[in-house]
């Protein structure tokens, strides 16, 4: 495998105000690509520190990948920076100068001197055209001592720069890696991790290749095979675990291809032509935006509801006020009625309901983190009792997940209906 | 100030299956304490890389946060690296020993030797708890050469990673910071990025102290002003500033302090004593999911609708069938109605719709991207064409963000009701 690193160029990152994602995304294309990632570094918009940066990666790597920087605000410190330390010229590129000014009479703004230098590229650069901005990206391949090394730019937006990564960056690429890393990656739940790796301590200790590790995230455990090698060789490998891996956990596989849980449901809807709703109070929406932002999602969903007031419950999903009364909208009976009362009122074959404290602070003395998830389908209810560690966005996105995910399972009948 | 740098372990963060949040939520917060960030750095599980980013992060900075690899999974590489590089014993603690066992026969699970290896600390160590989860931090002070170096260890899990270095890290540092770095951020709607770099040039070119820049996020543009020195003297130059900046943008200033456009519009809508509610298409339930991730969300909204299919429009929000056959659910005259039918459904005072396609692909003949946001309030609506580019997730919080803004455009008598 050749190795690659990616440097991102931002004050704002090491300001944080904003996350690095593009790193993320980048890092979880290139293996299948033949490029193992080994660095993320992030630098300010210095010069300098900029400079020394593409000199230790250049070293080290095979493949760097700067993101940021190429706007006309930073005054193209990134562009500049890359050609002074590969000892390049800038030259202006023509097809882009006249997109820039086409852009710009189009819009009917004017063109600053700063804008007209997003025309100008290293020399030799492959330039890669920015879909969903004004930025273009360029891929340069310039030999370093004795080394053929790749240097590729990319502007900083994420909506800019993943499609130019996907759809220009990488099919030029194609022909460089020689090994490539492949993984694959299952979602596990009811299990908990320690008990993952002491089922799968056969496979996990002491290989170099496949390579099997887990990881937890928002509840479920991510069991993750990675084999190098031809891609038909390290295909091979992967599954061979991956026969392991189903025989262990059958119907507690969540997904192998890092599918979410809401993904797998909405799938999981559609092949047997059922309809979903949810009945969110504390989850507020979270649910009902996971299911639909799952392309395809309006065939399998209708309508849904947010009751966050009592009142709410009462009047759109047809819960007994008298239950609230007794046990208090933080309950397993309300919970119950929610899933059902949405069902009813969807005229879905699934309802999914979710009541409890998100927190910060204690709600009807119940305490933060204690939500009740309710699941209707098929006459029967299920309502598990859960309390959930962290703030306020974790506890709901654990919260929604978890319904989704009791839903999937009470669909395929690994869930029983709990009495209640 | 003094100089920081984050060094993030794990190989999941360079196989691209998570985001390094740690890092963005570690930086927004050091340079209060007196410490600016200068890099960011991820590196895998690989004890040679780690041990060689420690010694040259501790020759560049004064102090070094390492996240992760602190589980008794990954075997304790951080701790163990970091004690290796400064020359320090593993000591073990006797309290987190104790608090182990007694969490493990709490949880009535099997307590492994690596689980244990979770009580050894570099020697001279301060533990850090971890309220969230098993495995501890610590925070190290080692002189290197001649200089006084501070190491903190944080484990990786964001859940457990914010509140051990806010509660638990930072106040340690309190004393050690000299000058600090203070910032301020505006928000700003209405107005296109190059048209607030033109109307703030004067605050923005050639100064060193404050220091403003622009950033665009999610469809606003941030202008973040940055000062250093004594704490007092820092707030009074970001205050110079702000007001300039107050004065030229008044009402196009969504937040000063960070705020999402939905906590604004929260707390706004508490003042006034609204409440809200929303109709989705498009958006799916990420508007009301944005308002209840709000915490006190419960005394502006009661309840909220998700109406993805046509049939949904009609039952639930009373949006007339005839309008949807003539002009399609992707328009105008259905926003409108969506959102006066959500407002009279949910006896709410501002009622917020979207209706448009969110891709891939065409919808009714509608292009993806294409969003009618609308918002009533005492007895108007107004409703805005937007399109906006990027990928489905994209559009959707796009969209989602110009609703709340729009609504609080309303509210204010910003925006005045055009007419549709």
């Amino acid at each position: 495998m050749k190795k690659a690193e990616i440097i991102s160029v931002g004050t704002e990152l090491l300001m944080g105000q904003v996350a690095n994602t593009d790193a993320q995304y980048i890092s979880g294309l290139l293996p299948s690509y033949g490029f193992a990632v080994y660095y993320h570094i992030v630098v300010g918009d210095n010069r300098d520190r900029l400079s020394e940066c593409i000199r230790e990666s250049l070293g080290r790597a095979d493949l760097v990948v700067l993101t940021g920087g190429l706007g006309p605000t930073e005054d193209d410190l990134t562009k500049k920076t890359v050609a002074e330390v590969l000892g390049l010229e800038m030259i202006k590129d023509a097809k882009t100068e006249s997109e820039l000014f086409a852009y710009f009479s189009k819009t009917g703004r004017n063109m600053s001197p700063s804008n007209l230098s997003q025309a100008y590229f290293p020399e030799g650069s492959t330039i890669l055209e920015n879909d969903f901005g004004t930025a273009p990206g360029c891929l340069i391949k310039k030999t370093v001592g004795d080394e053929e090394k790749i240097i590729i730019l990319l502007p900083g937006p994420p909506s800019e720069l993943c499609p130019m990564f996907k759809n220009k960056a990488l099919p030029l690429l194609k022909e460089e890696g020689e090994d490539v890393l492949l993984s694959k990656f299952f979602d596990i739940s009811g299990v908990p991790e320690s008990e993952v790796e002491r089922i799968l301590s056969d496979i996990i200790s002491g290989r170099t290749n496949p390579t099997v590790a887990t990881y937890v995230k928002d509840g479920l455990v991510t069991v993750r095979v990675s084999a190098s090698g031809q891609v038909a060789e390290a295909e091979q490998l992967i599954e061979e675990d991956a026969k392991i891996i189903r025989e262990r956990f059958g119907g507690n596989i969540v997904s192998e291809n890092r599918q979410s849980p809401a993904e797998v449901l909405v799938r999981l809807c559609e092949r047997e032509k059922l309809m979903l709703t949810a009945a969110e109070s504390c989850t507020g929406g979270m649910i009902a935006e996971m299911i639909t932002s799952v392309p395809g999602a309006s065939n399998v969903i209708g309508s849904s509801f947010v009751t966050y007031s009592n009142d709410a419950k009462i009047r759109l999903l047809g819960v007994d006020d008298a239950v609230i009364e007794k046990y208090g909208c933080v309950s397993r009976e309300c919970a119950k009625m929610m899933a059902e009362g949405a069902a009813k009122a969807a005229g879905a074959d699934v309802g999914v309901s979710t009541t409890g404290n998100a927190g910060p602070g204690t709600l009807e003395d119940k305490p933060a983190g204690l939500v009740y998830i309710g699941v209707y389908y098929k006459g029967e209810t299920v309502v598990k009792e859960c309390y959930f560690k962290g703030g306020r966005d974790h506890v709901r996105r654990r919260a929604s997940n978890t319904a989704l995910e009791t839903a999937r399972r009470m669909i395929l009948g690994i869930e029983a209906a709990n009495g209640h």
